[in-house]
């Protein structure tokens, strides 16, 4: 379709997720007819996040810098630590601004099956830093899918002997979630862990 | 979030059409932590698409030459013009694989409330190109919108008094469609252009 060039744009914008044939099209025409500029901003930017953009050594978030901001920052509770599996959880959690410990990052789960064990996301080296004595609570924050259940399961399991409290994050009802409508294991669970109110 | 870097990537794939701040944020997590080679890939692609893609000097679809590669084919039919509203409608014409001849593209339609007007969309340059009288057939393709049926009908106007066949791609009932849920006035135009089988 009309040259080379275009089809490499829409070749390469298929690699986006959840872009497909269609959207790329589309995307790549709107770049080209619409926004130049745009397409010249997003070349740039993409070029920008690829090169500079790293893990951060401490807690193996995404970074800038060595160690991220978070990390660095002198105002964050050093004694709650927060293990989720992937950077994306991180944005989650600071996004519902309800969290002022800091993270660890696994990046990703055990699945044995894939040949991803407890070194592949980095356990080992978490409770190396647990040893270190400043953490006093680590709330494990994976996913509530079987994988994320499973790797809480296991740091659980490999933090028993350590002076560490351990937390998971509460399962239960969704804001606004309607009774009637939500599955079977969540309400059991939701029913299981009630609050007290009085 | 993260770092500026990031921050500007996700606002820079926010210009993509339907690409909302979750998706943009998906896509930029996606980029930087799985696919780095990808985000090089797509920056190439899009300076190099936004550089060298023009539109084409006869047909003002997109071509990396000055004459695009339809309009420079002696294989296509130069008597038999489709005009069509943007290099997209080329690109889903082409896809139908249904027409051989060689395109006009008006780049929109008329829209005088937007001041767009015969001139902004090259109507007097397709008379020029019709007066050369190499084109015995225009085959008006315009969108079946309100906006593409006035286009056709100013062009159909506009161009009658040369010696050339005017048509319109036809309107009816789309493949797969189910009378019942066809709309009214598609439904009363495929009655009124029924065909004669026998």
């Amino acid at each position: 379709m009309f040259s080379p060039r275009f089809e490499q744009l829409v070749q390469a914008l298929r690699t986006l997720p959840s872009v497909g044939p269609k959207s790329a099209q589309r995307m790549a025409l709107h770049l080209v007819m619409k926004n130049r500029e745009g397409a010249f901003q997003l070349a740039h930017a993409l070029h920008e996040a690829a090169t500079y953009i790293q893990s951060c050594h401490v807690c193996h978030s995404l970074s800038e810098d060595e160690i991220c901001e978070i990390c660095a920052s002198p105002r964050r509770d050093d004694t709650v630590l927060c293990v989720v599996e992937s950077p994306a959880d991180v944005m989650a959690i600071e996004q519902s601004a309800g969290f002022n410990g800091k993270y660890y990052v696994l990046g990703g789960h055990l699945s044995p099956l894939d040949g991803i064990g407890p070194e592949e996301i980095g356990i080992p080296a978490l409770i190396q830093r647990l040893k270190q004595g400043q953490v006093q609570e680590v709330i494990l924050a994976t996913n509530a899918t079987i994988e994320g259940q499973a790797t809480a399961h296991y740091i659980l399991e490999a933090c028993k002997t350590l002076p560490v409290s351990m937390t998971r994050i509460a399962q239960g009802v969704p804001q606004g979630g309607e009774l009637e409508y939500v599955d079977s294991h969540t309400l059991s669970q939701a029913l299981h862990h009630r609050m007290q109110l009085k």
